[in-house]
């Protein structure tokens, strides 16, 4: 493909983004295809020769879109929502373009120092404590990873590497192994899987503490655990607090949590992956008090704020206890020139050695949309979690079980069992919109998320009204099957 | 940005990179800047309001441009190649808009299964074992990772879970950490930091291996290794073996350590990051011999064969020693139904939990290169290094320091001491090419990749003058300023 052609085949693919986004509302959200479907359909091998253009874009819609999940259709509110935006795909161009490897200032100077300068920027679009920010000046900074998965991970890496060489100031004679055998991290039961996964990963044990009647895991639980696991000779070293819990969208309680972290010597790690986005807003940063006392923050610009996937933010209040636990230095790789201005050499703070220029979309979101563009974003949506809500409310049959706090709704049908386990079932194999479920006090409840940026009142309402549908369906199923059976439950039924 | 203005700030875009591709030659390869220019350049906060387009796009000549080690300038010779095509870019703007998140089937079943697919294509490609296909319908399969780092990250996972298991049915009394800490992995000395930094961030011992003439790890060094480590008390459990040492692309002897790795239950991973893609033509097979012995194998197709990057390919004998090793369940997450044909849940292969429809830009090449298209990429370059051994060789000045295999070529002035250190460092001041340095027995020796896929003879021929001309230089003010004080090495430079 010369680049004559490139000009031609990219303008059709422009077309074709704008034409499958704006048009998102007719496709069917979930697909019908069966596992194995797409084997079927294409060659078991590459092509000896090259193909035209024109029969790779055809088959865009004979193989793959039949096996797409439309994460962008207004009536996907499954999970959370994942960032797409017209200024991040051209900064994402862009990137490719460029297609540097951006491993050390040497090897791509722009691509380090744009995201030294975007996640200052994103850090007081947050209003995080100016410790964070590189132009503090102090030991702080921020990096894009590509998951909240990771970032986690480094967190954990950074320490654990810190609680080792604690320990060994006491007890010297001990080896790594016997003191990773001692290590304890502590999150909340509701947090998400990442972090109970870096623990996995770094070979760590990690507890899951109960949380309260608002599934907030609060001071006293984590005091409690301290106390019992010291008594039994282990080292508590870690706490992710969570910002937005991913089945409920429950806040941790930082301003009683980072004292006693403060005061046990514990890393606090904050990952707010989905809730971080809303902070840009002024009215919900009241959820981030405490956040003073936090070692490390991430959140996902991927999830909310507009921004294509991978881009999660980090940061760090002593970025060499990360840079200490993961870095390896490669002979061939140039280091960076000293300088009054040292930046960092991001294969330092990272799991892979390589990366993409990232920033450059988080930095064409940012001017394309403007502060008070994202803003609006993120209080539609909001608002929309709250017509939604009212919908709920307005059916005797249906409750809201968790208080609504951004733009995640957890409700369910008033029936016993696993009905709602069913009714979800029932509702996704329309294939009209998606829910995924959540538990609270070990039964099931259904989560609706506003995730599109296209999704509007009419959305909301077209979505309620064929959960309504279903549950009128659903429900005279129910009767009828436990009529006889389950006299008692058809009169709840009822 | 709503769709009409993307449809044109697309489509400027589309140009842009078409304009700044078949004009990069006009670029000087490395930036001016020195660090910390970016900053003084924008704002230090991001807009209130949205800005328009035009702004954005003229500030990529006037912000970043300065800063960029333009890494597709055909006289870029640092590193190794990193992937950009127009296939590769246009694979990536589908990705992006259908911007799906690809954990489980469940999530995104075109994009799992396309991956499935495209890993099988890719492993035929190359000449690897049945056994790491899908279509073997055994225990293998392949998976795109982020990086090379990342594979043999989670491939030492894998190894290291595995070990654990082993060493606890022998010793079912010892923990986790008493394991770990007697646990060690082995690798060449030359292979990538990525095999040591993996086994940092496994928190694991890792040796390297001393290796011969050809700086080929060989089977008694392996051997020998064992037995000493064995001696110690240590468990050894973990080989990796480079194809394509990153310093000289030096390929280690698979056919002497596969029997010892399988004599002594050891993992064998196979890292081919660069080399890897070179095994699509068949003369180069050659190198791939007792490649049946691997438990892993990976290869950056976002390396050499034209994919943009991330696009790490990662092939397991048997997948599920790593699912069992970093899978962790999270209750959000709708399962992905039974079936016939089970499709992996991608989550379960790697660190991240999210991750981008990959595939897309892989299929795209696949098909819009072909396989004699790609055959004929791979050959023009490993065509233009020999062009430049033979270069070097015609001047007396210069020797090749290690036998070229591929598209490296590493040489040196035949000068004493510190001389080619600072003969590199004063080459790439020109900033008309970029060249980096390995080591061989203990000196230095400068590295001469063959990078950019516009790369012609011409453009080795330029590179070669500019070198030879800063010889010149170099060799002059060598001579006067050691003329005085060290005669001998005068003499030796004339």
């Amino acid at each position: 493909m010369d680049a004559s052609e490139f000009r031609r085949a990219g303008k059709e693919m422009i077309d074709y983004v704008a034409d499958y986004l704006e048009n998102i509302r007719d496709r069917q959200v979930t697909p019908d295809v069966k596992q194995g479907y797409l084997r079927k359909l294409i060659p078991d091998a590459a092509p000896e020769t090259a193909e035209p253009w024109d029969a790779v874009l055809s088959d865009v819609e004979r193989v793959i879109m039949p096996g797409v999940a439309h994460w962008h259709s207004p009536r996907f509110h499954a999970y959370f929502p994942t960032g797409n935006s017209y200024p991040a795909i051209l900064g994402d161009i862009l990137s490719d373009a460029i297609g540097c490897i951006g491993f050390s200032w040497t090897a791509s100077p722009a691509c380090t120092e744009l995201e030294t300068v975007m996640m200052d920027w994103l850090a007081k679009l947050l209003g995080l404590p100016d410790h964070f920010l590189f132009s503090s000046k102090g030991l702080g900074g921020g990096v894009i990873q590509g998951t909240a998965s990771e970032a986690c991970f480094v967190a954990l890496l950074a320490a654990k590497a810190k609680a080792i060489r604690d320990a060994k100031i006491q007890h010297p004679d001990w080896t790594d192994g016997q003191i990773t055998d001692k290590l304890i991290a502590y999150n909340s039961e509701h947090a998400h899987q990442a972090a109970d996964r870096a623990a996995l990963l770094a070979h760590i044990k990690c507890r899951g503490l109960p949380s309260d009647s608002d599934l907030t895991l609060r001071g006293a639980a984590l005091a409690h655990a301290i106390e019992e696991d010291k008594a039994a000779g282990l080292i508590p070293f870690y706490v992710l607090a969570s910002l937005g819990t991913t089945g409920h969208c429950a806040f941790d309680n930082l301003t009683e949590l980072g004292p006693i972290c403060q005061a046990e010597n514990l890393w606090l790690h904050v990952d707010a992956a989905y809730a971080g986005s809303a902070f840009i807003c002024p009215e919900f940063r009241h959820y981030l008090a405490g956040v003073e006392y936090a070692d490390s923050f991430n959140f996902n610009p991927h999830k909310w704020l507009l921004v294509n996937f991978d881009c999660s933010a980090l940061w760090l209040k002593n970025t060499s206890l990360l840079t200490s636990a993961v870095q390896y230095d490669c002979p061939i790789i140039l280091d960076s020139p000293e300088s009054e201005q040292p930046m960092p050499d991001y294969r330092h703070w990272q799991v892979a050695l390589g990366r993409r220029f990232r920033s450059l979309k988080l930095w064409f979101v940012l001017r394309l949309f403007g502060l008070d563009g994202l803003q609006k974003h993120i209080r539609t949506q909001v608002g929309l979690a709250k017509e939604f809500e009212k919908l709920v409310d307005q059916d005797d049959r249906f409750e809201i079980a968790v208080p609504v706090r951004l733009g995640l709704v957890c409700f369910r049908l008033k029936a016993p069992g696993t009905a709602n386990e069913r009714f979800l079932k029932k509702i996704n194999q329309t294939k009209k919109l998606f829910m995924t479920q959540a538990t609270v006090n070990g039964s099931a409840v259904i989560r609706f998320t506003v995730c599109a940026s296209r999704t509007n009142s009419e959305d909301v309402l077209h979505s309620w009204k064929i959960i309504q549908d279903v549950a009128t369906e659903f429900l005279d199923e129910e009767k009828a099957r436990t009529k006889l059976k389950m006299p008692s439950l058809a009169a709840y039924i009822q």
